[in-house]
């Protein structure tokens, strides 16, 4: 099994994900600016969306850059993280469509939430088919974003009742904290190189 | 003709398939957990739908991988299979629509049929043009499951009309039964590849 | 400018034109067989626009085998193709809507020629970038079906107001004749292969 | 970091941008030709943005292409891109919608503003990435089309409340400048090219 065809298909099913989301924002009929500020919600959680699948998108290249062999457990765990992902247009055409409301905000957690389990079972499928020396282990090393974003994501859910606003706002943070990319599996992979060309001197 | 554009057109579509049955999950204008109640077998559906891509997507890429050499016959049996797969997304609306009602699901049988006979063919045309020692045909061997899986769909197409329930059942054991990916093509090729290391050495 | 990146977007494009045809086939309400009979020239003409494309897909594929350089009237050349094969769609769902009638049927024919002309000036600037002793141009030959398929469009689009029925068989036939896929540049280039294999003995 | 992947998935949400807007020319239901007046506004604005993510994509190519090591900023510059050019499928129906009135012209040329502030940003990234002897910022030298852009949207954005047809006319006029494609980084590229090959000597 090349890893190539898995990346590939990642790739096309991300790509396509991050750009149907924009068909949710429904062209207005009306012809002033004004008719645009029914929109505001629905460009709001369309540009949240996007930053989360490009994130999903950049780490899930960090990770696949790992893997040796695919096996069919990694090529499974995989498209179940996918499917997840597959749901994030309809979630955040929930919220755009109800303006932040309770629902839709906690239904948003809810596939994030499950992505975030998808991601975790994925990963630790990798590390399991890498063996003791796993490269992809010793990178993510305590995985404090891992462990946080689950947290932070049934925060948001259970605040979505409570106070929406709150609720947004950590779905924002739970973003940001990813945006620095995973440059522990960087890092251990140039690492990993230097050591291999060491041996070879 | 090129193994790679094949794979990279097919990855496409298929990847396309998948994600745009996630359009039939219309967005609903309610902003309650209740108002999701209607979607229930729209998802279920997109689910079955989407595990059925995903086992194609698996399945194909291990009967691509034994081809050495893309014929006129291989590409339109191939561009024949996808067309019969890019009716499922139909298909799954349908279904998802009218609450797995009988003539719904029996289309759905019709067109993961279709799409089964059209694998059949792609199959016969790698193997011929594989000539004698046709290293798929090794790898299907009995083909026990490329056998079973027609006669689960006639048999849930027929018992649509009956009882709806078991219909669908047999729709996800049919899938199930596929979700153990084609071991034997991967036993094979690297069976292969041993034979080869041995004979160059 | 890589021929492999000039690949991976025209197939990116033709597999999204190919599938989200599928889109114009609405999933109906009703859940009795009998729904689904409007939808029959919907569905008759996707199957014919999935075949022009998956045409297109295969004759552009062993064209540009051919290509050694991509300059910028090539990739211009390729776009403005892809430009005219991505209203197919729009025309196939307008036949579909109105089931054969003359005024869709001979706009299919336009966008068909438009795609057709865009397809000779590729071809064009593609021998033109080779040269004298252009391989393309040695595997094309006199070109007959690139030669018939205008006129057979023309005389679609005028039958279209006569006899819609003639017009729609005239399309079908203009795409079984291509259905045999252009073995004469496969042939070209297997020729030039040996030739090159003898020049090094 | 492979840039063979982001150019993948630059690829692939380009390709799905530049074909989704096609979708926005919705089918009549009527029958004759008259029918398809009111979507001649949605076919143009749908040709010139055509246009304008081709040229992206060219441009984009070329510029990608002298990139060695894709640093996390690039990355997320080259997302940020593409964020605000997926946008364009939405101004694009939106002019399509209200027949080139004021307002959704100018939110077109904001959206091609902040897709052109993007490109700036993404390019300085990749010449601080490549250090003082940056083989882009050589390419692209004093830039004057990348400075005349902008200075041209802002102008259409303005004119578009005055006189809309002169702004559509502008960001014709500035698609067709960039028509050309940008020959600067690829003779620099040839040079390079060429430069390494003598050191060799």
């Amino acid at each position: 099994m090349k890893k190539s065809r898995l990346e590939a298909f990642s790739d096309g099913v991300l790509a396509i994900i991050i750009t149907i989301m924009v068909l949710e924002i429904k062209v207005p009929h009306g012809e002033q600016f004004s008719d645009l500020k029914g929109l505001i919600p629905v460009f709001l959680s369309y540009a949240l969306s996007f930053l989360y699948i490009g994130i999903y998108w950049n780490n899930h290249h960090h990770m696949v850059s790992t893997v040796h062999q695919v096996t069919g457990k990694i090529l499974w765990a995989n498209l179940h993280l996918l499917f997840w992902l597959s749901l994030v247009p309809f979630a955040t055409g929930w919220i755009g469509e109800n303006h932040f409301s309770a629902a839709p905000l906690s239904l948003y957690g809810c596939v994030l939430l499950m992505a975030g389990i998808a991601y975790v079972i994925l990963q630790s499928m990798i590390i399991k088919s890498q063996g003791k020396n796993s490269m992809l282990k010793k990178a993510i090393g305590k995985d404090l974003k891992g462990k946080i974003s689950p947290v932070l994501y049934i925060a948001a859910i259970a605040l979505s009742w409570l106070n929406p606003v709150i609720a947004g706002l950590i779905y924002v943070i739970a973003a940001l904290i990813w945006l620095i990319p995973d440059r522990r599996i960087e890092r251990q992979v140039s690492q990993n190189e230097e050591a291999v060309t060491q041996n070879d001197v």
